[in-house]
């Protein structure tokens, strides 16, 4: 699969040799994201920034990535301050932007912007977020901390915690980690069950998926800890809401009994789930993959826009 | 008349030699804009985007302008982030970020605002447009979308519709095609006609300017039909507007007699005024027309700050 | 004292010889800042604007610095738009946006921000301001101008105008003129005179300071008058408040006795305490002192990251 040119709306649009391709771009580039070297490849390439919703940390990666690549950004961070506010269709303000650009990064409130953008523009579109449909440099940066973290990205036993019926972006994690043949263990109050359909779409694949009520138990061999953000907004019942937060706290206590090579993983920001006390253990590895945010996204824009992979 | 160095505050600064000179130099930027090649006019230089007014596309297309000559921008996009909160005067203001740039381009809702910063600052000021008084620089990219659809500027047929007499930026572009001696039709509701002393101000140019009420027969050797934004707050009654709004939306039906060549230009952001039924057919120049906005500013920027006309 | 690599929280942080480094090579970048010479001593480098409150003249000085020596900027200006909205502690978006960049300047309310995010970051940390606590690199830039101005920046005589007591980055100021010898005449309403614990913290330095209760006593035989902004929002009493504003307006008529010499600073923006008919005399040095905000900024940055000083 060459990516050269092509758009990136869902995780699923890659197969397994374009993911392994453009992590190991990643690697490569971890210095030059660290300021250690500078780059040209995009040199003279203007990439727009259309943000609709705030999301600080995925553009500021997304900006740094460009800018260590020699790129330049066109930036759309203010919602407010666009002719949507003039009522303006959404298709209008994306063929606009599009127009002026080499390539469209997008965050968008609702499911299927993307899609639209890719569908509307002749240049690549890659989907930051869109709702809770799809983001997809959020699984490559998790799959790029996983692999640094455990030297390869096969045959791992991740447990993934938290809400996994809502948080749709970690459906696309789980189907990531399917393609490469992991064991998943789930834990999640029981009203926060994966659902089925998800299951379904990666029953074909290589890995292996249980559930485990007990968080200790599931930690006992663990490789991974994937904590996910609980998104207060989802929950219908504010009192459900406060007690799966509270159980659900990960503290230097709930990693006494796992192996002293579990890394403990959160796409951030993190309210409650995991105390700061875990933040000088080794086991944290939360802002190491944030970090990884920006070559996991040079390595992605060299790949569309720089004639390589 | 030498651009390097000058202000542009209104259209009316410059002489028709000086506008071929710009639109020459458009047409010769489309590839740069279009991302196909990279230059370096403007390395070094750092341009002021002073946005006091949200203006997403006009912002966007002088920033992508500025970065695809090498130039960097110093951006203020959101006005209620600045010092004018803390009770500044905007001339200190503008003198602080004219100091702090080699040129300053201004979106200010005021009239006169452009005026006043050409007064202050000893660089170079560009008007992004000062309320309902002049956007100089959509006129230059309204006349470069002329020419390249009809290959010349000269004695065309133009039809104007809509609203003719509050939107002055359409003043500017009707003084632009008396210039160059153009055939305008105005088309307007009764209560929306050219005012008089835009009729005086253009009567010494080449132009011929008629008016007509019916859109088909205006249409029916036009090369062009320029649809004006309607903008709801200038109207009074409410009623009325709607009526307007309605009268005006060109759709596929209107242009069934118009000639295959018509091109229909708008500066968007459009709400009614035209149909999306009409962007795949070969009569929608308004796509085109928001991306000549790039390489005209270009064309504009390297005239004024890179040595060039 | 070696920059490289150093952070900057507070002016006490830096030593004379460190200081006058940097003034030496503020002097030498003024061409630059003008926009005379292309500089590419931060070529790759990308510095994160983390503006956590409105500030446009230091960010925009910050941001023309850095592009000003070839250097990319990181900018969060809109701070509603961070994550800090959905719950994230200051401690996580520092250490994110840290990682991105190579170096970080911050602008936050909250006294303290600063070297709180000096010591989670291993980046090095530029204060710009941390609410009424700190603001280095203003003071860089009054002590630039000063020098400008006089030639030399000891054993003048500068009268301090104003409210002494809240706006404590006049304390930063007094510290280094006294740093460097210098006679402080301080004219202030009774309320507002400067703190005992600041004349304590300078009086081991070569400076001297005396009060003066008529400033056209204390202009007589002053090289430089330092006017500082009045802030409505630390007066208890808006009566008391609208009384001190209206009895330190510097007008022509305040001048008058004054040394031909003489020149007005002023940090700005300004709400009245000046007069705009002093703009055009041979006094008035506050916007000149605005501009040099810029090469100061330059010459920090390029101390700090570009391996000099």
């Amino acid at each position: 699969m060459r990516l050269a040119g092509r758009d990136l709306v869902a995780i699923e649009d890659l197969d397994r040799p374009a993911i392994e391709e453009i992590l190991e771009a990643a690697r490569a580039l971890v210095p030059a994201a660290e300021g250690g070297s500078v780059r040209h490849t995009l040199e003279g390439r203007l990439v727009a920034m259309a943000f609709f919703e705030p999301s600080t940390r995925t553009r500021l990666s997304f900006e740094a990535a460009v800018q260590r690549l020699g790129g330049r950004c066109l930036t759309i961070a203010d919602p407010a301050a666009t002719s949507l506010r003039k009522g303006e269709t959404l298709s209008d303000t994306l063929r606009m932007i599009s127009s002026y650009s080499d390539a469209l990064i997008l965050r968008h409130p609702n499911s299927g912007a993307a899609r639209l953008a890719a569908d509307l523009s002749d240049r690549p579109v890659i989907n930051a977020g869109d709702g809770s449909h799809q983001h997809p440099t959020q699984t490559l940066t998790d799959l790029a901390t996983i692999q640094e973290a455990c030297g390869s990205l096969v045959g791992r036993r991740i447990v993934i915690l938290g809400d996994l019926k809502y948080g749709r972006a970690v459906h696309s994690l789980i189907w990531a980690l399917a393609l490469f043949g992991n064991e998943m263990v789930l834990v999640s109050p029981p009203s926060l069950r994966l659902p089925e359909s998800v299951r379904q779409r990666v029953r074909h694949l290589a890995g292996r998926i249980r559930e485990e009520d007990d968080l200790a138990t599931a930690l006992a061999d663990a490789d991974i800890l994937y904590v996910t953000r609980i998104q207060r907004e989802r929950f219908p019942d504010e009192t459900e809401y406060r007690r799966v937060a509270g159980s659900y706290r990960i503290d230097r206590a709930t990693l006494e009994g796992a192996r002293p090579e579990l890394r403990v993983l959160h796409p951030l920001p993190r309210l409650g789930e995991i105390a700061p006390e875990v933040d000088p253990t080794p086991h944290a590895l939360y802002f190491r993959q944030a970090f990884l945010g920006v070559p996991v996204r040079m390595a992605l824009m060299q790949s569309i826009l720089g004639g390589g992979a």
